[in-house]
């Protein structure tokens, strides 16, 4: 896997190195310090927004200082419903493609597709280093593998602790705790002082796989002064803390023991590997077999065995078409589909529609997630079939049957408080959430003037004496449609839109080009617009109608077929309209012989 | 208003009549009362289900008893996103229509949109008369109005405690609390016994108007004996109570003097005459003027203080042009818009796109309302648009601005307490709540056997003996689209969700009957598929394909043009899907001279 692609080596890590570095310098004096600092000339660090902000998704940041560059993620965004026929959102490349000469590398914070997802897309345009955790880089490998885009892409494990420098900027991993395993944060060390961006992160003490968030690093980076702090605003909104993972591993026990006669399907995030473990690790406590359904939690177990994060006993994996054969009381399926998407698992078992599982009241269903904003109605569609089928459906967010994987208040306070940066910058969030995360900061005692709210586009420079907005640059969206990639704009959304709503109205004739008359049709033809059998009327009025247009040019001479197309689109439009209150896009085609 | 059109002598209420049967009947012995009983011939009470169960909208029950009927409430459901271009979804009225002489009255609860909206269609049928409360029927005169169906339906106002007979029915009206004013349940005596049907309530102690609900009566009948309960399960998923709506008005007052120096915008649904009450009063109390912005919020003004249920003080109402002559703190206004829909009052000022109001820092926009399931997106979208023109936003649920008009579950667990009924059937919601509340129920000692989780279309007969479904009924969803009742159905969806994925390409040629040479085209037209002018290639691909089709038929003899355009259909279907990934509609068109 990673393994394969990597070249340790190769890979200016230093990891020894950097931390040899950071206790001398701990030991020198301010003055010293400051000395130091002069003699190297002022070189502005510039941080480029192209996505993440405002908007939770295509999280993608840019760090620039003179002629060095590096990208730091580069996720996808779920297009919202709005974006008809939109398979995914990624970033603009435009403004990295400008610069590619520039770019040292790409570093990855954790294996979302959030923060991984736009990636073969850029890495068809630019080919440069990528460095990322080894489950980062395991995630990322199938990618690639799909894209065709592997063995041109030089793959580069690190580990928390590690550095590795790209041009003039150090940067130093930390890891973090998340929702998905080997997360880190980054220390941008730069000429112009330390930057610290989080990544998604949350403070878990006791996590799955006791790998504890390194809240010691962040408080030595803040005692050596930080410059800015970039900071996960997703739960900004949220007061307190976010419940340890280990919490939910207790609530399993407890269901597991309460439906000890029935069979229980649990459905969770694919990438959530530690929840895995729990459902795992909870079924062979309790004597159960466990089967995985869907797609990418297949990936993800797979990736996660062979990589080492995932620990499953001895058998006690079973396929899919095996679990019919032991009793309910004996069987665990984890699955897709806890936000309700209509294709997934768990949506196919709620409407009768799964090709090996069948719902009973002898099932238990753990829904063991929230749903993401937009994604309410799905789940609450899929509770509702799954209990109409008699089964029991544990979905509450009461029951503890999720944690969130982003801080909320009180850590991103703690955050703040351990790396006690000169400027901060809320990023990963919609506009409330940086509002409110901005806030806390504030609250905390850092100036006013010192915090930006960003927006996707901004350039800002971070200097000792002040951080200003300096450029905007492209960063827009950019829509992915089966193999096109940006090909669909506004001109084509709004036409879906307009066939969304009322569908289309088609009308074609064939005229002599000399003597205008019409040899074939009109013709006319509609698709989404009314149920034709039923509105055979009002079809052939429309088709009298245009017939009357086309007459009404015969004997005048050659007449622009563009005119006299307009006036059939307006008039047929007009009469739809009055009729039956609704505006079908008319097509009018008018052929020459 | 409605007391113009209904004509209270001729209505068969009988307010003190009723109240002198209940009390005489109290003091009968239970043996009298089983021997009275026995000679009434047993004529089974039917409840037809024809909207609102498993769903949230549309509500419609329909009681039957020998050869009477009557309809409880008749509402409509807004049209989830996946059925485009609908306007609304109406009850299916097959049933109705098919018993229309026995059908003695419509009866109306309240007047929220999911209770009366269907009734201008379903009265364009079905010439009724109808009786509900002052203020319900001066909403429903408005839309009747719209349809042109005042004249000739005939309302009839009734007060809580009165006794309407239709047929063998003896229907009373017993107040509850609810986010609308005017609220009742119904008691239903028939032949058979008594029913409870709740409406939507809430058990609120100190509500604005001091119209308490009267649970007294409730008691009453439960110690009479009530046969069945059909009760509000809207959020049978909450626990506890439901906070009293003045709370609302406490938590104005506060955030009024906290931005003392800001024009304050209240955003509230626009029949909660209760909450633009407190708005009114809470503005007079910190000496600012009133606007209101939004149709339906002026319609609901208008109503409400026509009928005496909003007391605005003189001076304190001025139109929405007037409000930019009054400094910020001397203003609120108040607008529709509080789910986020794209074309409300709020939504145009969070875009910048209000004729008349502008947001600025200046501003203070609280957001009185929860998301509805499904809206929580939009609100998002709105309330981050808000911020980022500067206004401070208020909308999250800690803040205590709004209260939910429907009971949580110690509040049905009151009701049930006190109907005591012998069977229960929940309704008003999805599976989950029904589910949840008819848990309730049975936790309360009413044993499984005698709760019905119904379905639309289910006709359940209720006896001392037992409760069962007996029939199914069509009760399916009508989709209303412009003037279309029940025209758009599966096939037009499919191809509008076809369109609206990957639009459509048309493919016409005009070919000579005899020899089936093409004389005009292939031309190849595309709408909502790629953008034409950087697709040029595909599309021209796309009428060579076409034109080698039509020539390879020439010399053959007349050849179907069925079996033609299927060709052209899949051949060019599927190059496009191989180019592109999409797969637009493709509509051949061949015509003949």
């Amino acid at each position: 896997m990673a393994n394969n692609k990597s070249n340790k080596k190769e890979t200016k890590t230093h990891s020894k190195q950097s931390k040899s570095t950071s206790s001398s310098s701990k030991k020198r004096s301010p003055a010293k310090k400051r000395v130091e600092r002069v003699k190297k000339p002022a070189v502005p660090l510039r941080i480029a927004f192209l996505g993440g902000i405002n908007e939770v998704g295509k999280n993608i940041t840019l760090y620039e200082c003179g002629d060095d560059m590096f990208i730091v993620d580069c996720g996808m965004l779920f297009p919202e419903p709005e974006l008809l026929g939109v398979d995914l959102v990624i970033p603009d490349f435009t403004y990295i493609e400008r610069n590619a000469d520039k770019i040292r590398g790409i570093v990855l914070t954790h294996g979302h597709e959030d923060h991984i997802g736009g990636l073969p897309y850029l890495l068809k345009t630019l080919n440069v280093p990528i460095y990322g955790t080894k489950f980062t880089l395991g995630l990322l490998e199938g990618k690639l593998r799909e894209h065709e885009l592997l063995r041109s892409t030089s793959l580069n494990v690190v580990k928390p602790g590690d550095t590795v420098s790209l041009g003039c900027f150090d940067i130093e991993f930390i890891r973090v705790t998340h929702s998905i395993p080997d997360s880190v944060a980054l220390a941008i060390k730069s000429p112009a002082g330390v930057v610290v961006q989080t990544g998604d992160f949350k403070i878990d003490t006791t996590p799955i796989d006791g790998e504890v968030i390194d809240l010691a690093r962040f408080g030595e980076l803040g005692n050596k002064g930080v410059l800015a702090l970039l900071s996960d605003s997703t739960n900004a909104e949220r007061p307190g803390y976010s419940m340890s993972e280990r919490k939910v591993g207790e609530t399993f026990d407890r269901l597991f023991s309460k439906a000890d006669d029935k069979r229980i399907i649990v459905a969770t995030f694919a990438s959530n590997v530690h929840r895995i473990q729990q459902v795992i690790d909870t079924s062979v406590a309790h004597k159960r077999k466990v089967a995985v359904s869907g797609r990418s939690l297949e990936n993800s177990v797979a990736v996660g065995t062979e990589l080492g994060y995932l620990k499953i006993p001895d058998n006690t994996l079973v396929s899919l078409d095996m679990v019919n054969r032991f009793p309910p009381e004996k069987v665990t399926i984890i699955t897709t589909g806890s936000q309700g998407e209509p294709l997934s698992a768990l949506s196919r078992m709620a409407f009768s529609d799964h090709r090996k599982i069948e719902i009973t009241p002898q099932d238990c269903v753990i829904i063991s997630a929230t749903p993401i904003p937009g994604n309410e109605k799905m789940v609450s569609k899929v509770v509702n079939e799954l209990m109409k089928l008699g089964a029991e459906v544990v979905y509450e967010r009461i029951h503890d049957i999720h944690v969130s994987g982003h801080a909320c208040q009180e850590e991103q306070k703690l955050m703040l408080s351990l790396v006690k940066p000169k400027y901060f910058i809320p990023v990963h969030g919609e506009q409330k959430h940086l509002r409110k995360h901005a806030e806390l900061a504030q609250g905390m005692g850092i100036p006013e003037k010192n915090v930006i709210i960003g927006d996707n586009g901004f350039v800002v420079e971070v200097k000792k004496s002040g951080i200003a907005l300096v450029n905007t640059v492209p960063a827009g969206r950019v829509l992915v449609d089966g193999y096109g990639v940006g090909d669909v704009g506004s001109v084509v959304l709004r036409d879906r839109k307009h066939l969304a709503q009322d569908g289309i109205i088609v009308v074609v004739a064939t005229v002599d080009q000399e003597s205008g008359v019409v040899v074939a049709g009109p013709e006319v033809i509609s698709r989404g617009f009314v149920y034709v059998k039923e509105a055979e009327h009002l079809i052939e009025d429309a088709r009298r109608l245009a017939s009357r247009i086309l007459e009404s040019y015969i004997g005048g001479g050659y007449s622009d077929r563009n005119v006299m197309k307009n006036r059939i689109k307006d008039e047929v439009a007009k009469m739809m309209y009055e009729r039956t209150k609704r505006s079908p896009m008319v097509l009018p085609i008018i052929m020459d012989i």
